[in-house]
């Protein structure tokens, strides 16, 4: 059995071929986003050690940061006990932010009692700077 | 427009009414495990302000610990920046341990290049002993 088949029969996709994967910075701890992977996408995630995904909206393969910089360098993928949910550990690169919003994590809003406000997670960039050409921002 | 109203309307839930939740210990920024939870079960939350899941296994509300003693008081909740993931940030009560198996994690294995292995998060119970009487360990 080859590596590859090995890694992949452990995980259990679920009927639309997909998997939740939460993005975890290796540095902090901190959950960066979470988002779906797919066969494919783990095999390009292995092979390139970039954090990869697969696009929902867009229906595609999806390497974090192809087009804003942030590319997640992968250290190390957990499996959780039942199999249906991964973390990706990474290094962020380039300016480090996860969300499209231009966050570092794409959960920068917390329930206060009465509203979701801002955390105070950090806004590293202009989104509207950063994804000119392309609607390659989620 | 009420709290819990102006709480929920923010939230986008799936086509089955529900959002994944990440719990992530507040002490920590450990990722302890990855479920789902619907609209009863974050008024529960809310109100109770213990970590409540929907068990999709089980098909019905899920407060974590309940039988076990592992408890997670909330200290705070955080909303991705497209609604549609939440994390709970908890403190563990009891042993401590989220995962059924006894693991303080769910996320107890890793991918070490050939094999999924232990990643030494450490077992805090025996399961056998904790869940002698009910199937409420996930």
């Amino acid at each position: 059995m080859s590596d590859m088949t090995s890694f992949l029969n452990n995980i259990k996709f679920d009927d639309r071929g997909l998997v939740p994967v939460i993005a975890v910075d290796d540095d902090t701890d901190q959950v960066l986003m979470m988002a779906y992977t797919n066969e494919e996408a783990l095999q390009r995630t292995l092979s390139s050690g970039h954090a990869t995904y697969w696009s929902r909206s867009r229906g595609k393969l999806w390497c974090k940061g192809e087009e804003s910089g942030n590319i997640q360098k992968i250290t190390d993928i957990l499996l959780d006990c039942d199999g249906d949910t991964l973390i990706y550990r990474v290094k962020p690169m380039g300016i480090g932010a996860a969300c499209h919003t231009g966050h570092r994590s794409c959960f920068y809003r917390h329930w206060d009692g009465s509203e979701w406000t801002d955390n105070g997670d950090p806004v590293m960039f202009d989104p509207k700077e950063v994804y000119k050409f392309t609607g390659d921002n989620k």
